[in-house]
């Protein structure tokens, strides 16, 4: 389902922690988010939820998100320049 | 170790299939490579290969790629343009 990047942004504090304001990550070992493919982004974070995917810190922060944080986030990540 | 985006790309036909020949892929659900994090994604492929990672395309792929393929393919497609 295509989200709403407004509301995406509204939730997304704990992601631009890592992976940057503008999604371009500061650590080589994180994945750059912006510009990515919004559906890709959102398969990711429910298998990090839903435990198809794990790693040490998404998997507890994808926890706390609902489907619908999950597609905001995903239309507002993929919506940012490379 | 940092590869060499040439030998990179001599080996990665197999990953444009899906991918796009300029990184950015064809279906809104595979990740665009081009301007990624090179050692983000060389720890992805040794995941995939490694089975920290499981995915039914991407596991038997990494399973062919040695750890000089892995290091190319990340310098190459993390120096494509995003």
């Amino acid at each position: 389902a295509a989200g709403d990047p407004h509301a995406g942004k509204a939730v997304a504090g704990v992601c631009v922690a890592c992976h940057g304001p503008a999604g371009i990550s500061g650590n080589p070992e994180w994945p750059n988010l912006a510009g990515q493919k919004g559906p890709y982004l959102a398969l990711q974070l429910r298998a990090f939820r839903d435990g198809g995917r794990q790693h040490p810190l998404m998997s507890p922060i994808a926890k706390g998100l609902s489907d619908a944080d999950i597609d905001n986030l995903a239309a507002y990540f993929s919506g940012l320049k490379p």
